[in-house]
Parts: structure tokens; sequence; C-alpha cells
């Protein structure tokens, strides 16, 4: 899979953010693969992973309103939150046509997601703001670099939820006005995106030890036998370089 | 306007909740009525005193999300929370349709709610369902007693956003095995529930005191003159009537 440079000098919007640009070759559809018990193993773990992002996603940004200086800022979060919480109610619904248990499958990745909240909770708007955007772009690359060894209808579902909520280019015009009105705000912040990727790469690690199903899938599809650490590693190097261009893109140093 | 009794008797769901039955007569469509500029101001008063109310319901409902028992509660709270931010976006759209700015419509309705949030923050998760089941209650049975004065159009907007969140029956079954559960617990929240509509009413009262068109409308059209006290007043007793019943039917005396 080839990584989108992006253009140091072009205007940043959300389409800059991918990591994955290829159109995937389809492997069939979830009724032929699906009967791989390992590759249903770990669809559902991933489908439990999603599902409980956006649900943990839908909490943070709704408490990241709070912070909002204006009736304007509050809408938009909540406007985010209800967003995610959409995007939650899908794969939930996924979860329950294929006969799966969306508690049973989302456990897991509960302690995970929320020691990576607790570890990362925002002291202020603007803390809040990059959190939410730099959370949604590596969210989205991620599931681009998931959704190319994905069966077709799970691969529509993961694109379908990873759409862009709205909010990438309200996060961005906010944040550059903050620095322009302040530039000390950008050290601090490039501090708080990089403390961000970091707790990310973090948490994901823990989740790619204790889940080898996921892991599998995500080295290149479940026929791979075996756990490529190598292969996990580079997937997380492309997403911490796009990441790093992001930040750049933003006037932050990463 | 009739009053709809609720039969002791009978299982309470969410339409035993309704104060008004009848079908209200039409007073003719926006574009005829918002001729009047003291009509015009009374409804974008109602609409935004409404949408403040969604947006702040939205968050208060995300914060309640926390106190959750188990994932599958969780989501249910934030589905709520997510009804109601789609429901201030249709407010939010309206009043920009009309030529109204937003955040000016919703400022002054910014304090009271706060302060009613302020003054009925829930202890624990079973104080958030009963105030999500009484406030959505008496805003819903608030709504339908305005409705009934409004132009056809905003009327329409009104009743729709004034639906059933779906959350109505959610709350009861909780709230019912809770007190079966430990029948102790039917006392404490019977007082939370008097001091939820208690400060409702305390914090109404005094939007009504500040907000003359608002009062106007709700006491009978843009067309009565003068501030009828008394009429509002039985307003208030019929939704504090309704408010009763809920209780007693949930088992709690109030």
């Amino acid at each position: 899979m080839s990584t989108q440079a992006a253009d140091d000098g072009t205007p940043l919007d959300a389409s800059v953010t991918s990591v994955a640009s290829d159109p995937p070759a389809s492997i069939g559809g979830w009724a032929v693969r699906s009967a791989d018990p390992d590759y249903r193993a770990a669809v559902l773990d991933l489908l439990g992973a999603l599902a409980y992002g956006e649900l943990s996603a839908f909490e943070r940004l709704a408490e990241d309103a709070k912070f909002a200086p204006g009736l304007v800022d509050k809408a938009m979060l909540a406007r985010m939150a209800s967003n995610e919480y959409q995007h939650y109610q899908l794969l939930h619904d996924r979860l329950v046509e294929v006969g799966a248990d969306p508690t049973g499958v989302m456990t897991p990745f509960v302690e995970p997601l929320e020691a990576f909240h607790r570890l990362t909770a925002p002291a202020d708007w603007l803390e809040g703001l990059v959190k939410a955007y730099v959370g949604d772009a590596i969210a989205t690359d991620f599931y681009r670099e998931v959704a190319a060894r994905l069966d077709d209808d799970t691969r529509d579902l993961v694109l379908r939820v990873s759409g862009d909520t709205g909010h990438a280019q309200f996060a961005v015009d906010r944040i550059r006005q903050a620095i322009e009105d302040d530039p000390r705000v950008g050290g601090r912040l490039a501090l708080w995106g990089r403390r961000l990727m970091g707790e990310a790469l973090s948490q994901s690690q823990r989740v790619v030890a204790q889940r080898d199903a996921l892991s599998n899938l995500l080295v290149g599809g479940a026929e791979v036998q075996g756990f490529d650490l190598v292969e996990v590693g580079k997937m997380f190097n492309r997403i911490t370089e796009a990441h790093t261009r992001r930040m750049a893109a933003l006037g932050l140093a990463s």
C-alpha cells in the first residue's frame, strides 16, 4: 500500500489526511469469508474496537463541549459527538445482524480506550480541539489501512463510519486562529499533539499484543499465519508519518 | 384545552404523559402570522428557548452516560443525547431560515437552563434516569401546551422535536426494576422527582417574568394584550398534575 505524500505548500483540508489512497482489490463478501472462524473472529474484534471507539469518542466530545467559548462552538462539538454516536449505531446494528453480542465484542477494548482518554484529558478548549482533530485523523488512517484487508461488506461499513464527521476543517480553522492570536500557543499544542500520538501508539500496541485475531488481520489478512510485529510496526509508522504531516500543516512541529 | 386523565390501572407508557390531546385549530401559517412583529418576537423567543433546551439536554444526557452501569445503558443515554442534538439542529436551521441569529435568540435562556441543571445535578445513575424521564416529559407537556397557540409551520416543527426520543419506556423499566430490587430507593427518588419539578417551575417562572413576548404567547396567542399571570399559573398547574400522575404510575409519591 502506498502512502500519500502531502505537499507542504497546499492548504490543509480533511482530504490531505489519508495515508492510503489505492482502491483495494476485493477479497469477496462477508457471506463467503466469514465461513473461516479466524476471519470472523478478527472482524468481530475490529467492529467491537471501532464501536467502542465511537461510543467513547461521543463521550469525550460531549465532555469537551463544556469548554466551548460560545454557543456556536458548543453546538459544533455536540454535532461531532452526535455523528460519532450515529457511527456507533451502524456498527452496533451490524454486530447484531451477524449474530454477535455487541457488549461482548466491545468489552476487551473498553480498558485500553479509557486508559487513552484518562491519560489525554484535555486541559482546555484548544487541547480538546487538537485531540478531536488528531484523534479523528488517526482513527480514519487506521480504518483505511484496515479496510484494504476486509471483505466487501465489512469494508463498505468501515469506510462509511470513517467518513469525515465534518469537523476537521472547523478544528483546523480554530487552532490556526489561536496560534495566530498568540504564537506561544503553538509550542504548547505541538507538545500536546506529540503526547496524543504517543499515548495512541502505546494503547494500540497493547491491543495488538492482546488480540491475536485482530493482529493477524492487520498484518495482511487472516490467511497470514503467525503474528508479524514488523508489519504492524510499519503500519504504525505510516500512521505516525501522516500525523507528522498534519501537525506540520497546522504549524505545529511534532 | 382538556387534560388527559391517566388511569392508574393501565401500564405506564410514553403516551400516557401528555397533558393536551385535542388537535388545535389552525391560526394560519408563518408567512401570514409573522407579519405581526410581536408574534414573530414571541416565536423566536420560543424557538430560542427550545433550541438551547435541546443543546443543554444533549450535554446533560451525555454527562449522565458516565454513570451508566454498563455498555448497553451507556449507549442508550448516548442515543438519547444524540436525538436531542438532532432536535437542536432542526430548531437551529429553522431560526436561520427565518432570518434570526440562533446564538442571539438562545442567549437569554442559557442562564435559567444552566441554573436548573446546576441545582439538579444527579448524584447517581438512577437520579440521572429520573431526571431524563421527568425532564423530557415536562418539556413535551410544555411543547404541546404551546403548540396549540402557534402558526401551522411553527407548530409542525415544535411537535416534531417533542416526539418521543425513545427513552421514556427505557427509563421507566430501569427505575421500576431498581425500586423492586430495593424499595427504599423509591422514597429517595420520590423526593428527587419533587425537587426536579420544583426547580423546573422556579426557573420557568423566572423566564415568564422576564420574557413578555413569550409569556403573551403562552397565555393565549400574541393578540392577547397584557400579561396574565393567572393563565400562566393554570398552564403550570396542568403540567404539574401530569407530572404527579407520572410519578404515581412509577410508584413514586410526589
